[in-house]
């Protein structure tokens, strides 16, 4: 089969691989019929050092089951099916907490011996925990949305849910990538009436403010912090949605919460240390939380509305290629010229 | 009056002063009955650089109101009050979200041209605001366990409040300072069953089983994390309660806690940066809350309980001194002869 590798900064590739084979009882393989790119794929095509051994890339996907372990239940050869961007057994007592990327038999795709979605193929550990039957056809046009919910629909719903909105909460959500466009939409979906979203790209924030943000500010910085506070009486938000993931945005977020608020990250952080102290979050009480989404674990909640048509966070894919393009997928995603490239394999 | 200076490291000195007057008809003067030495006195007596100019010291007390200032309300000359750890007019947007400690009007004592507590008397910015009158005389019994709400009671509460525990969080408090044994109190009283308390003095720890510590930890660092992981079936546990404040601490923390948990923080960070990115918090979605204890917000909550002798946090107060032997109470404090250190001006 044909699969996406990075060989380093920049460099990506789409090569022939061996097709994937079950190795235990509890895998399936999937055929791909939709897959995309992250803009945390983005992170190692900036960084990834030059290597003569590719790594295999993309984790979202939904497609076809052609091939079962003896021990997967639920699920048939020809279901349509979703997956989230982490494996799971959905039975451990984490995965019972909702918290199904800390599965105790999970794990990420594109990683140690689990290939990457954006390719013709994959092998699903843990199948049956991981996989979500969808009750459409491989043509139907919700396809799109309900990609989504194998990660940035998640993502920024988890960045809302864990920010524990309400009607009454003022929000921030810094970045209009995908993911920060997931979070005005569950944000709005949660409640929140004012939400304030930091992007500087029209096409995006215009797609942010169909799902529901209420003020823009395309300023950066000290003078994103100025506009932000200035939009709330000097007060700040109670919340800021992170879907970022540089020092600079969590900084920003810092110089924009309200005392007593909450900075929810879904950004992957590019960065470890980071300033914590009286002076940041103490002082004010201000909660910092956040993380990978248990994506899993949000699917059933999502999907009826994805089904009955009531969001449409497809929206967020405004390029579509076949997998031969995927490198200039990811340029275009690398020079904002595309919000997101949804791949048909 | 006498009141208490702090002129550099280990350099504690009572000294006579003028007598506080009204500044502002907000105002009132309090002449002190009870004071205290706190566990976060200790980080200036490490470290201030030696100075001509003393500091003021001391920021809980409780007692007798001696004069009001023309538009103080509620409160009468003579009446008995404890006033929590920062001042605050109760009534603005933050007071009213339970945040006293970032009140808009508010501060703290022994800092600007406001007093310390370690003293015969003090002014009193906010007086309705801050001031709650206690229904006992100036000789009850129950001054020790009452003066604590003005400090370590709420803060150990505010540790478990905002790790909103349940019966089933397992929970562990790094520390067996006054602070960690209110921790332990307080996680008890809000129903958690299991708590391990990280300490290694033997009379501290032994309070802290009598407020409900069901393990006691006496190893730190890289062993005590592997112990408290021991305790847990490896899983670590849902909430740590941090009230100690030195990085080791929060190195700690987030090597105990469980992926989805809460690390809440009381005791004043002694650093500014630290790891919260994808190897310490973000990847398990850990939770990071906790700053200054809004105390006035829980004093209400909190009061009936010590009337009626359900709890006596006062029991934390093992030395009672007068004023002028404040120096040697902070060294019993610095060598861990003393838990805590009452003041009898």
């Amino acid at each position: 089969m044909r699969a996406t590798f990075l060989y380093g900064a920049g460099d990506v590739r789409v090569e022939t691989v061996p097709d994937p084979v079950l190795q235990r009882p509890t895998d399936a393989i999937v055929r791909i019929v939709r897959s995309c790119i992250c803009g945390s794929d983005l992170h190692p095509y900036h960084n990834l050092p030059a290597s003569q051994q590719g790594t295999p890339m993309g984790h979202e996907f939904l497609g076809v089951i052609e091939d079962l372990g003896a021990e997967v239940s639920g699920l048939r050869r020809g279901d349509l099916v979703v997956a989230p961007f982490a494996y799971s057994d959905n039975t451990c007592d984490l995965c019972r907490e909702g918290l199904h990327t800390s599965c105790r038999n999970g794990g990420f795709w594109a990683a140690g011996d689990v290939g990457g979605a954006q390719a013709e193929a994959i092998r699903v550990p843990q199948a049956a925990g991981t996989l979500v039957k969808l009750p459409v056809g491989e043509e139907s046009e919700l396809l799109p949305s309900l990609l989504t919910l194998a990660d940035v629909y998640g993502t920024g719903y988890h960045a809302a849910k864990q920010a524990r909105l309400t009607s009454r909460t003022t929000v921030a959500v810094i970045g209009d990538g995908a993911v920060g466009l997931m979070a005005v939409l569950s944000a709005r979906q949660l409640g929140a009436e004012r939400i304030i979203l930091m992007g500087r790209h029209d096409d995006r924030t215009k797609l942010g403010v169909d799902y529901g943000a209420t003020d823009v500010v395309p300023e950066r910085g000290a003078e994103g912090v100025e506009k932000v506070r200035e939009l709330t009486g000097g007060q700040g938000v109670h919340a800021v949605l992170e879907a970022v993931g540089y020092r600079d945005a969590y900084d920003t977020a810092f110089g924009i919460v309200r005392p007593g608020g909450v900075i929810s990250r879904v950004g992957v952080p590019q960065y470890e240390e980071a300033p914590i102290g009286f002076g940041s979050l103490f002082g004010p009480n201000i909660t910092l939380t956040g993380g990978p989404a248990p994506v899993r674990a949000y699917i059933d909640d999502l999907l009826p509305g994805v089904l009955e048509g009531a969001v449409e966070p497809g929206r967020v894919f405004d390029q579509t290629i076949g997998l031969e393009q995927t490198p200039g997928g990811y340029r275009a995603m690398n020079e904002r010229t595309s919000v997101k490239v949804l791949i048909r394999p």
